[in-house]
């Protein structure tokens, strides 16, 4: 059983179904085909105003092309340390902004705070030639940790970065998660908190490959097609990818698939740190879960063919489970079992 | 009926059928599956040859991360000046370069010829410090004119290219076209003609998205996995980019399916081309067909519903027509059909 | 005798002394100094309208910086084959543009003209993303061929620019040379022609090292100080770049300089053109003359120990001869008799 | 009085004197003159050992040209959070190499340690894709402290950055300062502790503009010429760039230079240290100061006319003090009877 990622998972039915049927006749390319002329209003209904909607495949490709607007090649991007954007990309951010710098900022349990990004910009040396100048602020929703910000700690992050000029983007990989976690709409999270643009992601949560970046402020979206097109993400047969996304939304796939992946993290947490030497390390508010177990647990789990991570390193004993759209009860339930024997035994053994 | 291009139709049905049945079970992500990593094996055996096989999903991505790798920042990349990475891709070499310089040559029908080539690379002043330097030559195979070079022609130029110590890049998009052409293996085509990497296209002749980067030269290979992830071209799902390269390939699909487009256009090319008022413009050597047709007759098709590009500019009565693996012949009949239609009523008003 | 560039010999006295004499007391860094201030008062008298100026050591960073802020990453830059930007900054455009492209126009005398640039224009594709983007011109004045453009010439040129809201450049290396030539003032051949942004050379014209980077239009300057800083342009100690820019235009002796150059070149050309076997390359309008000879009389020359450049490779027999501010009339009779030694020689062989 | 930086000061009346010498004659531009050809030979001496020197203008583009040949666009270069490179070249590092990032180190008084860089390197997740690539390891000598590495902890450092195939780059803008402090040889403080790039820094100690690239390591210097051409820092009137150096190194001027700056820095600081309210906060190592004083005392000197830094932010009471080659000791002493009567007003006013 395999709780490495959120992305070893196939395809939802559903996805796959819209696929099949959507390969008949001919399609203008480049998304000049209907499909995806059709998003920018199916997005606007989900999000509630008006948006401007670009599919591509990759979640750092929606990341990058999204900070490649909203910042100048001096600029300065304020995220989390630990943020996909800066640890998991391999620099794309710095290679489509052609130079900007990844500004980081601590946080507990992976998310940034209003005041320790409002501390940073102003030590930033604002119109000083010597130092990259401010230009974006970056959130990841749900974050790295399994976390999730409340639609008030957004919007107070969004404050202190308009107050300042500066656009707010949110990576939104496990965007609907996080929506399922907060129990609100996809615009009060969003626009209404002051977002300015959204990687919207369905990849973790059911899509082949099919990411959007969403803008709230279309003024931002000007150049993104050029830059699109000339990152090799402008796919000749788009209505694959836009169908993708079109299904993912129908009937609230993407809450549903959501609901189901997040309800199996909990489950498993909550079983999980009942346990005896299983420490959690971040509160589980998505489909990730961040636990401390003893080396020898892991070790017999990895025997028994159960697949996970290490988090930090190979000599970690923090541990990463994430759950998805098809994780099944049996799963959780043979994981928790064998983590139960191991646990005990490990007890029985240091007891002594 | 579309004829603008080889990519407004859909998936072949074998590569979507191949698609539907991967998806069950997990798989490591980020090609760490099983069926990536066999790729190489299979590219090997087709080629004949160790070949390191990257999968991305679209053609400029191929060119571009090809490109990058065999070319410094400060480089002179050779290429025709109508090629596809001089024209079509919105400067997608030089933002994966770093800024090298494409250094177009001229020749006829859409090819680039050794002589030129020796010429261009004898000016650019190598070892002087003021003038970008020859890192690279790229040719496209089938060209943009719908030409396909022969196998001393690719040699010849590779015999240029290798004696100033320039690897050579093929962009393959429409690679099966030409291999049906010559009748020969891939192999004799590519490295024993001295290609070093090829940009193996798919998605033209039949998949969803999907492209190989083919190393003829393993050491060019080598900082090639970064920058597809840094581009944001490493897929979280890559089986499903992989199987789709491995449906194209097995039972021969891709040449069945070229052949296909090619026996196509080659009709439509002979019964167009004896047509009053219709010129052709390039041989027609793969799917692709240029013509000159009198502007009413264009202007009646496009009246009619039939669906293709000026070329040249909007005033232009140069078009293209482009076949696919989907093609049918009532198609081309329809399009012949009334193509002789109009051609003679110009005649008869022309003669007045 | 060097006759290779007017980049060999060395600084003017007046310059000279002005750099000895602003040595002494303190001064703020990096421009803040009350010099460097002063600057865009002195270039704004100079030019007959408010500027922004910035000052740096080389052309090339002159030009690119300049680029820089007036094209996007996928832009189109258009300029003549043989411009400097195009053939001898080793793609510092490229690298300062993140990867725009540059266009090239053919062009008799090394000058484009608005025919052309249109017609270029207009096959560009503008809003079609598979294509660079218009986003600039440029011209040199005075250009590579050691010619003018008329005020009239620039106007037209500048027309075209606009009416497709693409500002025009304009390399001034040789600036000084062109406005001798032209008998106007530095504003009729610069923004009242429609020029936005002058690259005003010094260094070839007796400066140490100094360009200043002109900006008529203001808007176009905003970003400037930022990439100047981070490309490395930016001095500690600018003051002493200032105080040669402030000797060069003091006093007008850049167009005295200019004045002497021009002379040397005008009476060099007219004795070189009158012996047998000289053939005029290209009109001689600045300090430039580009002649064919016969390849007996340069080895001659050579031997000699007269220097200049052999033009368009190793095995040309045209030579560029270039004149400076300290050009002697001794070392141009000394060139006029020994190459009308050489030519009769060569006159006396061949007829036999 | 202004203590602001040791770039407000003008140039070493020797260095002045040898531009004024070198002006005279021809000279072949872009480096290609017999002085800057020596240059190669004159460092060797200095250095004992072979050694490649390119002549730059700035600091900041002798560190970002070093640090492009160093680091793949997708590299990790490591520094100290407080570096020049990380905080005051407006990102040019990440324009120079394409995008690499500065992983930041932190570490006591201004410099890294090689326990902390042996942690990130091993934390950096070397030939797994989505991390950046450690590439390249950079520290500052003198750092912006105002302290000096030891030859100890520079050849620890370099051990661990050998050990995993990276080079080590020193940022020698205070190179001279710190060559002074240590009392070794240049040699025993670069290349024989393991440093194989080197910055050294000439404008700062009395040179007009000019810096040093100097390669201990040749394979690393094989595409420097291009990156400098390209970038805009080849001065085509280079022999005035080398003359500079040469001035600055005969008869040893700039230890000279640099010893009389280190006097003064710890003159001053001895002197200030003995009053009441003033806290050094990092060892006075080269001719930096930086302590901490009462606001009230800060305000006074500024109102007295003394110039000089707040670190760390306008609201700041640290405050740094820089020393030059020509700083006197009236000025010394007029600043450190300022500041004593302002701290005893101080203490009288807290201590009622």
């Amino acid at each position: 059983m395999n709780f490495c990622s959120d992305n070893v998972v196939g395809v939802s039915p559903e996805i796959m179904a819209a696929l099949v049927e959507c390969n008949h006749g001919v399609a203008m390319p480049y998304g000049n085909d209907d499909r995806t002329l059709y998003l920018n209003h199916l997005f606007s209904e989900l999000f509630e105003t008006e948006v401007l909607v670009f599919p591509v495949a990759t979640g750092t490709a929606a990341n990058a092309l999204a900070l490649s607007v909203m910042s100048t090649p001096y600029g300065a991007i304020y995220c989390h340390h630990q943020s996909h954007i800066n640890c998991d990309e391999c620099g794309a951010p710095e290679f489509f902004t052609g130079g900007a710098k990844l500004v980081t900022l601590q946080g507990e349990h992976g998310k940034i705070n209003a005041k320790d990004l409002a501390g940073a910009i102003a030590r930033a040396g604002t119109g000083i030639v010597h130092h990259v100048q401010p230009t974006a602020v970056s959130l990841s929703q749900a974050s790295e940790a399994g976390t999730v910000y409340s639609i008030r700690e957004v919007a107070q992050i969004a404050e202190v970065a308009h107050s300042h000029g500066l656009p707010l983007h949110m990576d939104g990989a496990r965007f609907a998660n996080a929506v399922v976690t907060l129990e609100c709409t996809p615009a009060d999270i969003t626009w209404r908190a002051g977002v300015d643009v959204l990687s919207f992601g369905a990849t973790k949560n059911g899509a082949m490959a099919a990411e959007a970046v969403v803008f709230f402020n279309p003024d931002l979206a000007q150049t993104f097609i050029y830059r699109r097109k000339r990152s090799g993400h402008l796919f000749s047969k788009m209505q694959f990818l836009s169908v993708q996304l079109e299904a993912y939304i129908r009937n609230n796939l993407w809450l549903k698939n959501a609901t189901h992946a997040n309800q199996m993290a909990k489950d498993l947490a909550e079983k999980l740190t009942r346990l005896p030497g299983i420490t959690l390390c971040h509160p589980v508010e998505a489909n990730e879960i961040f636990v401390q177990m003893p080396e020898q647990v892991i070790v017999n789990l990895f025997a028994d063919g159960f697949r996970f991570y290490r988090w930090d390193g190979e000599d970690s004993t923090t541990v990463r489970l994430v759950t998805a759209f098809s994780t099944k009860e049996d799963d959780i339930a043979a994981l928790v079992d064998a983590t139960r024997k191991y646990c005990f035994q490990h007890l029985s053994v240091t007891d002594n």
